[in-house]
């Protein structure tokens, strides 16, 4: 391999420049992953139009991307080498393994965690990263690396379910007909709910999500949601009226999971949730997903690959940034190695 | 027993009338209730000077009280007449016990129940009430009368701490120091919480606080509480400040309950529940509490008799509402018995 | 509706006869169900041969069966009329309601529970039965009567894997490839496991299985399962070898659920239990099953009409009794209406 | 700090040697803990009298003990040269962090864990010992050095007591009054329990155990346990007619949590398990349980200091192993500073 990579920073606000910089060289128990894919997630078309994702502000280039897979060029001192060559899905965060919250099992909430592409840590729209060894999850060659890299948004739907603690028989609404709206209808089918009704504004995205996980799809300005009594509600538009309207769409006793972003604070119908004893809580990123997702995907029980409607060069990460502008955009993939 | 009884109607918003009317029958699997005490609850207040509770209006007389002890006077045909002559706690609801959340062991969320002084369901500032056996609750003479008629409001606190997930070493916020912060504070030490720090803006109540339960007393207005880095918040204030900073004071994976009545939407910072994972619901009521609450009462792990700072004879009802005015007032309590 | 039925009665030990006896009446709120299917159950078997199980003996005679479908014929005072003509499967048992496991949701653990076939409480090989009004579950006309019948042995299988926490990903294991080992595996697919590897010592069983719902197939004599390293062990055969090697098969902290009866004493490897933090239960029938059952099989994820191997009159019920020595028989069906 | 120092080993079944030997050096991220107090565990008088716990035999020479506490003598590279001088408890494990195990929150059962005094790791009847850093737990001044060493045998208590979920007005049935029986009625009374009942043949341990725990006292072989009821038994006898009389004391949806080590195999009253739907499993160590025992020791709410009955020099390690034939030893304790 060669000393040195490819990789496409965020200069500034609005600004990607490629540079040429030094391959980085894996620690005793990190390995060193040729990036194969990578998904472009809407933090980084927020960070790259916005500059910033609330607190954490991008104050010196910073490479993105945090969905992605590869092949593992070379291993540190402490990781078997016969792994070399191996096809993985990289789990981007490293939490420190030693706090309370590691030592529970939630590493997600690791105060310590750093996560690709969130300053100042760098990403993967490069030739090369590196990760611990034990978060580079290896896969079959049943799973393209397109898919493979899309593990990380099929996370975020298998903790928002597993935290909903969707189930057989359960019904399900979802807001936001998107890669992870779609995503977690089709999870949430995998843990056996009856029903994923999903919602959204645009007919061609509830015209995808029908085709794709959900068994019911409604334009929320046209049909109420509220009062459709269901098991869980996930939110995956980050809009304060569909946070609303879905959770008065709650039963007693069910769950509302909040994964899309938005406002700070956002009025929610408080007396509503005390009076049904509803749960309500949100997602930060995931914990020991991915073996569960390798399962979804090599399985069938999950197609990722039809999320995936444009590609491009790592050369051309500017333009994958800008592609949720193309009509019928679902999820853009950068192709480092194309 | 007699077969006419004397009880305190709220005719109307604001009007309360004692009136004599006949000795409710026991049903077959029903006891017929002596009562001995009735507390006076924020909701018995609420109803007396606005006439309604969000969609709850009275719009014919009611008996309010939902707070009770007595003596079992008399049994249904299905019922052990042995039990005539038993001390009892009364819970103050009846069940369907036939739909999903009664079969599901969430019997306080039934669409069906009937609860005492709900309109248009009589409470129990009144000789005599009927209840189904087994929410006619055994005491032992270790608890008085007027303590086993807070075992209902002891009841919302081993709730929220059930909910909570209260247990030994949790650090527990308490927002208001009225008669649920305080017995909330008490319920959580008893759960093995090593710190309960209630917060009021009344020093007279977080003095009392302080004597009761609470292990750290606040003024919220002088100390803020965001950063506490708690395990669970406990809201028995209703006002929604109070709830925003609670929450703001919990660390990553903690809980938050909200018991407190306020406006039906509340501002909230979701981010702050997102990036945290939080998990926020409230209680309705509760189920299946009484056993515990006596218990604690009858080990001293709990001390009702404290919370009572003035008694009313049964023709003095609307003062008993009216007690609320009187400084370092606490629990008020009607003893028709007088 | 007329008057008098006939029902098959265990008479005693080893006899069963057809009698005409008065048909039931519904009390108030019950509803009088015409059967259309009842399956035959090990436990018929059981009582048929010895008479007895366990502590509870037969000695007076006893109407058996408690796999049932049927239509509602009546109804009670205190039920919606125009259920009559409701086509339903029925949950063949009746808590009090009241107690302690009632009111926490555990019905199924009522120290007063009647059961349908259990002495002295009559069962379904008759043309009509009483069942309350809330455990007659209305089936859609998708499902057929005999699978609906087959609900009950579904619902142990759903409630196994419930309490085995069996979900997406899970690798199950299951001893004995009869009809609840076939249901246990269907059911273990319906809630996300990846494997479901059943055991048995019959070639065809074996085959059986592989075609309806387990990934593999194991002869248990010629392959050690010991190591499997599976997250969830279900015991379908109660057999004590399967049972201990089961348990060896199982990862630290993963769980084993006793289905089979068998001896009342099993020796079990304890010192394999502690090291692993394994947690090891049983079933007792079930609670809060039907929906999800139906669901199930309305929606084709599990498939009870191949079970179906035989099938008699009522007047033939003894025949349908010794039926298991029948080459491939798996389950009989007793058709009332025939 | 010397570079030598002295340490009891075990050169092979029933005989001990104290040796000078290189005092270990910490690596980046451990600490080197000066030893102040170290409690005999029955594991360790195992070694010493048979060479071998089931698998894990004695085959080099092997320093003992695993419940310790001292104070930090160096740090390791990566740590905070600050905690030099600070008091700590050590809780005596290594996990990978990096397996499934440690990254679901149950570390305790890592595969590749190295456990204190468990061939070949050593343990602490030694001046001196590392541990990685986050694993040496700070304790206030409140808090004895022999206090401290015996918050390992204290995790035991709590983490069979989370397991078996007791909580506010749980009856807790303990079978042996050793140590552990003790602490765990101890900490079952922390955590809420109403009914600590512990049993065991020797009246001393019984009045023991009645002063420091138990609400009550049972001698099994007067008065049958059988029937009891209770929510939870915890076995810390490891004798087979204890756990089969305990399991029989369960109530229907009960836990029973097996601490004692026994023979491999066990036969137990399997029929009844099933029928109740009790849930059983072990202990293996524990997780995460260090700050909840020093809260609990500081609190006052658990006492150790009062098991302690013996103290040894270094030097008379040995003395120490062979303690338990003292008449009313409880607890032996090594203090290596001696």
């Amino acid at each position: 391999m060669t000393t040195d990579m490819r990789a496409a920073f965020l200069e500034k606000q609005g600004v990607i420049r490629l540079r040429t910089i030094p391959t980085p060289v894996p620690a005793a128990n990190e390995v060193l992953v040729q990036v194969a894919a990578v998904g472009v997630c809407g933090s980084d078309v927020h960070y790259y139009t916005h500059g910033r994702i609330g607190p954490y502000a991008v104050e010196s280039p910073l490479i993105l991307g945090h969905e992605l897979s590869g092949r593992i060029a070379a291993v540190g001192g402490a990781v078997d080498s016969a792994r070399v060559g191996q096809r993985v899905a990289v789990e981007p965060q490293r939490p420190c393994r030693l706090c309370t919250e590691c030592k529970a099992g939630r590493y997600n909430l690791c105060p310590d965690i750093e996560f690709y592409a969130t300053p100042p840590i760098d990403g993967a729209f490069a030739e090369f990263v590196t990760i611990q060894a034990d978060f580079a999850h290896p896969i079959p060659d049943s799973i393209t690396d397109e898919a493979a890299a899309l593990i990380e948004p099929l996370s975020v739907g298998i903790w928002a379910c597993q935290r909903a603690q969707v189930t057989v028989g359960s019904r399900v609404l979802i807001a936001g007909a998107g890669p992870v709206g779609v995503i977690a209808a089709q999870v949430a089918r995998a843990f056996g709910a009856s029903e994923t009704i999903v919602t959204d504004v645009s007919p061609e995205r509830r015209a995808f999500a029908l085709g794709h996980g959900a068994t019911a799809a409604i334009d929320p300005l046209m049909e109420p949601v509220e009062g459709l009594d269901v098991d869980v509600f996930i939110d995956a538009s980050g809009a304060a009226p569909a946070v609303r309207a879905g959770i008065r769409a709650v039963r007693a006793a069910g769950r509302v999971i909040l994964v899309g972003l938005g406002n700070d604070d956002v009025e929610l119908p408080v007396s509503y949730i005390q009076n049904r004893e509803i749960w309500l809580s949100g997602v930060f990123r995931y914990a020991n997903t991915w073996p569960r997702g390798i399962g979804l995907v090599a399985s069938g029980k999950v197609d990722l690959d039809v999320l995936v409607t444009s590609r491009f060069a790592l050369a051309d990460a500017e333009a994958a940034l800008n592609a949720g502008g193309i009509p019928g955009q679902m999820k853009a993939v950068v192709l480092p190695g194309r």
